[in-house]
């Protein structure tokens, strides 16, 4: 019989969901932190947890046959000292509504001027000055997977243009025109908005740098809700303080949780949040380890198979 | 020739697009107040206007045939002592989609908290505290015309359920289930969210009053962008102060602008705008009387001929 331990600080609730599937022959270890993982379940063959949590004990188990990180970023468990004897897939498909939630809302309330018509509420001002909108702008998706072609959908939803760069894969019907290779400034070029979903990669490593950012249009805003090592940060802030980009939306951070002396913190026309643009519950992620345990068990190729090399 | 009067803060604006339109056989006057109006355009068969301008001129317009408001709501041409010898029309189909974008973004800001995190920030506080989502929430919609109708085909793209209260129509195919009549506090014991788009006719006035209020669940979020007579004031300050709803998003208003000294000013958990949900620029609204314009010349049935007497 397998031997699945759950790596998770939400151990318990994965656990409950992954019996109510009543999943044939599987036997079911649970932990919040490395040490107690080790203590009973360092001989599982299968191994279900948060990738931060999971680097510290895929060394030490020796049947390790296959790992299923809960998150779509799995750089942590990339580094070339870390084993590859074994197969990993990442969870994906499941990320993509709840962050398309968080683009719309942050282009809206750009748009719309949230804060601003906040204020004039607090002022006791009837503000009729003009507002934006979606509609008939030009969305530019840097990275187009499964995340990135939620967002292509919910833009072209909204009647928006969208342009897409990728590596080569042209796969998403959503997106109007793709980009490739040395095309990048050129994609740049058109974007009212530039959403990056990015993974950490080298060949992503501050992809959005200051040549970059001189590509896109003054009007443009900026979001990246991938990997914070895309985006050059000091080029970011030049380019926010000299009003190169009209704004920047942030998510995710080259170290994380942003130090509290970061000059992002007071950044003008800077809007943070804190790596939740993905919040997702266990109810949401588990049926993708259900899914790929039932091809784990028939044999199946596994969904998801993160490429060592490649890094996604 | 027919003769057209434009009567609009942005008459020449529009002068221009329904020239580049090249129709057939017409003579232009356009005006951007009443008194001028009259001077030049009194005896013109067509007026295109602002209904708050065109109410000033109709009764001495003695060729007046059709008039088109630029506006959805015409409530102002219908008050009982003024004409209604001639076609009235109305705009629809332009301001659906303007709307949406206000919903979604009110939606968003409330379920992100887009300003909660804004003080996170500001305090330089790594807020990763709970957010919800659109996804899987109820969204209720008070008057499915065709403004509702695109309210209820967006809530579907974002996985909501939604439900649609209207007087008999059942025509849009985006809602689930409809509710008439006397099911009215059944169809708003659902809601997560409430939308109203009705009209200000006498059925719908106050149509949102307490006990509308309190059959609502605690959780829900009340948004009025129709006209401001179908939602009782003082009843929804009740419910907002007692926390018997959540949150609430108006637009517009029984008397607007707002007072100065109006309490919803500093209501608890109401956030404001000031009638610009569907600010629209006249390139968005020509169309509709242009396409009108065609039909009157080759005496087609004019799109959207507003009812006397049911009022739009």
């Amino acid at each position: 019989m397998p031997k699945l331990l759950i790596l998770s600080t939400e151990a318990d609730e994965f656990r409950r969901l992954i019996e109510g599937a009543a999943l044939p022959r599987l036997e079911i270890f649970t932990a919040s932190e490395a040490k107690a993982a080790l203590a009973t379940g360092a001989d599982c063959e299968i191994l279900y947890g948060e990738a931060w949590l999971m680097r510290d004990v895929i060394s030490q188990m020796p049947n390790l046959q296959w790992a299923q990180s809960m998150s779509a970023g799995v750089e942590r468990l990339l580094a070339p000292e870390l084993r590859r004897d074994y197969i990993l897939t990442n969870s994906r498909g499941v990320f993509g509504q709840m962050m398309c939630e968080y683009v719309i809302a942050y282009l809206l309330a750009h748009e719309r001027k949230i804060f601003e018509r906040h204020r004039s509420q607090q002022a006791r001002h009837w503000d009729r000055s003009e507002i934006g909108r979606l509609r008939g702008k030009t969305m530019g998706v840097l990275g187009v997977g499964s995340i990135g072609c939620e967002v292509a959908r919910t833009s072209k939803h909204f009647g928006m243009a969208v342009r897409g760069y990728t590596r080569s894969s042209e796969s998403c019907p959503h997106v109007d025109v793709y980009y490739h290779g040395d095309a990048l400034l050129e994609f740049a070029a058109g974007c009212d908005y530039l959403v990056s979903v990015l993974p950490n990669t080298p060949e992503t490593h501050h992809i959005v740098d200051s040549a970059f950012l001189e590509a896109l249009p003054e009007q443009v805003l900026v979001m990246n809700i991938g990997r914070g090592s895309a985006l050059d940060q000091t080029a970011l802030i030049r380019a926010l303080e000299t009003k190169q980009i009209a704004a920047a939306v942030l998510d995710v951070f080259e170290k994380e949780p942003l130090s509290e002396d970061h000059p992002f913190w007071n950044t003008p026309n800077l809007l943070m949040t804190f790596h939740t643009s993905a919040m997702s519950e266990p109810a949401d992620l588990a049926p993708v380890f259900i899914e790929n345990y039932k091809r784990f068990v028939t044999g199946e190729k596994l969904n998801y198979i993160v490429d060592f090399e490649l890094g996604y």
